[in-house]
């Protein structure tokens, strides 16, 4: 019975979101998720892929823009077409998730999924993969089950779970009720959280029936809904691009979160597995500073690879450059230089989370070649 | 008379010295001489030569190395091959104005020279202008006349000239005597000739009779005197390539302050006259910051060009980028960013003088390519 369950697993995997405060080096046309953020040699989506398939085998949906499909099929080869899910342009998670989660229930209704973004960074895999066999075990219940991270600072930057008592599954004996989820808290409520326990970060991954998932989308979003089922009912024929390209543009965007998520939760739908792994979503080059302290050379983070070479005097920080060349840094703590072609940043650390900033006044004024 | 004498003056502009600490901005193969740094429109050896016109008219002499022939005829086209000397390497600044002395004494005894480095920068020119013809009526008389500076902060980074009694010279009313030459002091003692006043910055700048000059040169270094005097013998023949080659290499090197001016003071044969211009020797970044101060834009001085697009987000300081493209500073005050095809240097004003160290780093490290 345990192998049919697990056998009842395929992971999906939504590669969207530009990392706009990692500009300029993850971009719209080589995102986030496209690149190799912790000196690991592998790009974020493949690091993901490779994490599911212990679990999923060759069992992984990816659901990316159709701009990605050369790059994405370049890092992950072994993808077969019918589950390449190219999305004509955005129309945020809900729909994204849900046509994954729509094609794989017209094929089985019997599938459990587990939906994992294509741009986090998570170690050891092996805590991961045993949180995400409960998490497996405890959606064969009938649940909608989030992974929570274990919080390790108070952060306003992340939405939070409310785990309520323990499920009492077996083969999951650390899931757990969700009594709800909170929105992203300001810096002493969240610190009330850690204070009081039982919250973690939401860090919207989550495994489900596809069927419970859906009964939920069709209450909450019934028009979102009927197109995902219309593009799933032809997915596997000859019709699919053109009902995909008929349906998909008139589609509701909202994220998957309130099209589900939140609704189940109140349903009491919705379960959740702490993860004690680490956890980050690479939010900034401040973050990338922090993967990579391993590799620091006398303060020195290098991703630019043996061709760049960093000459430090007084200088701590992280470089990166697309070219051969000599980086020269003097005097500057914690200082963040990013160099491609068309685009060079300075910044350091502590203002990594304005590059955001930076990135929509440019696009006002009309730069948009380099973004 | 006044005409006569006038005519005899000849400018001399030695054109060496690589400008380390502009690095990687300016370079062996491109010294700071051949760039614009104020903002001008004119390289800084174009605005040196401008200088002299109106009293030297076209008897103006250039010493650089010979690797940098093409560079100095296309800013100086109306140069005659005969004024533009190329030192086959480097002998230090007696023997490149030395040379130029011989040659122009062996043309014309009664020649006075003044002497102006390539790569400083001088305004009001009216103001230059009117000191220079003091000096050279002050030379008139049989002295080597130094230009100085008035200090305007107790700097520990220039040599100072102590001024004595005034020399009542006709047509030049500021000329004094020159009590010593004393060497870069320590701030504290800077501050001290400050407060005593008649101490002035030596830039290097002087006036002198060639024959006066050449004196001196034979008194104190009379193998330097006896090779010059051979090259400038075959000058104005078709020997000059094969006797250069020949006793060029051979030279002392020493700079002319300690081979003519510093024993010359001694012999109570130099004179100075104070310049009340403005004058900077653009000596690192944080001077190209001061000069170009009128020019920035929201704290921004963008030497870059129109191409260069940058945009600054509590950020104040100085780009440079010899390509089109976005340069984007994030929370950096008083930041240098230099941007060239083979090298990049991220630094601050305050740490400007530095950046000669790290050059010297890359020298140690082989890195000779991008110097």
């Amino acid at each position: 019975m345990n192998f049919d369950l697990l056998s009842r697993f395929h992971g999906v995997i939504p590669a969207g979101g530009v990392g706009t405060r990692l500009w300029p080096l993850s971009r719209a046309s080589a995102p986030k998720f496209l690149h190799d953020l912790t000196g690991s040699g592998s790009t974020l989506i493949r690091a993901t892929y490779d994490r599911l398939v212990p679990l999923a085998g060759e069992r992984i949906m990816v659901v990316t823009g159709r701009a990605h499909r050369g790059a994405v099929v370049s890092q992950l080869p072994e993808i077969c077409h019918e589950d390449l899910v190219l999305e004509p342009e955005p129309r945020d998670s809900a729909a994204a998730i849900g046509l994954a989660a729509a094609i794989l229930y017209r094929r089985d209704p019997n599938v459990i999924m587990g939906s994992f973004a294509a741009d986090q960074v998570i170690e050891p895999v092996e805590v991961f993969q045993a949180t995400l066999r409960e998490a497996i075990y405890t959606a064969a219940t009938g649940k909608i089950v989030t992974l929570g991270i274990h919080p390790t600072q108070p952060s306003s930057g992340f939405g939070y779970i409310q785990s309520g008592e323990p499920l009492q599954i077996p083969n999951a004996p650390t899931a757990r009720s969700v009594i709800q989820f909170v929105e992203k808290p300001d810096e002493d409520t969240a610190r009330k959280y850690l204070a009081t326990g039982g919250f973690l970060w939401n860090a919207g991954m989550f495994v489900a029936p596809v069927g419970l998932l859906l009964k939920h989308l069709e209450i909450n979003e019934p028009e979102l809904y009927d197109g995902l089922m219309k593009i799933a009912d032809a997915w596997d024929t000859e019709q699919r691009d053109t009902v995909l390209g008929e349906v998909w543009p008139g589609l509701p965007k909202i994220a998957i979160d309130y099209a589900v998520a939140e609704p189940a939760a109140q349903a009491g739908d919705v379960a959740v597995v702490p993860g004690i792994f680490n956890w980050d979503d690479v939010g900034d080059f401040a973050a990338i500073g922090r993967l990579n302290k391993g590799s620091a050379e006398q303060g020195i983070i290098n991703l630019g690879g043996e061709a760049v070479r960093v000459y430090a005097d007084n200088a701590t920080g992280v470089v990166y450059s697309d070219r051969p060349r000599v980086v020269a840094l003097v005097g500057i703590e914690d200082v963040v230089v990013v160099d491609t072609a068309d685009a060079l940043l300075v910044t350091t650390k502590e203002h990594a989370q304005k590059v955001k900033q930076t990135v929509e006044a440019l696009k006002a004024d009309g730069e948009h070649e380099v973004l």
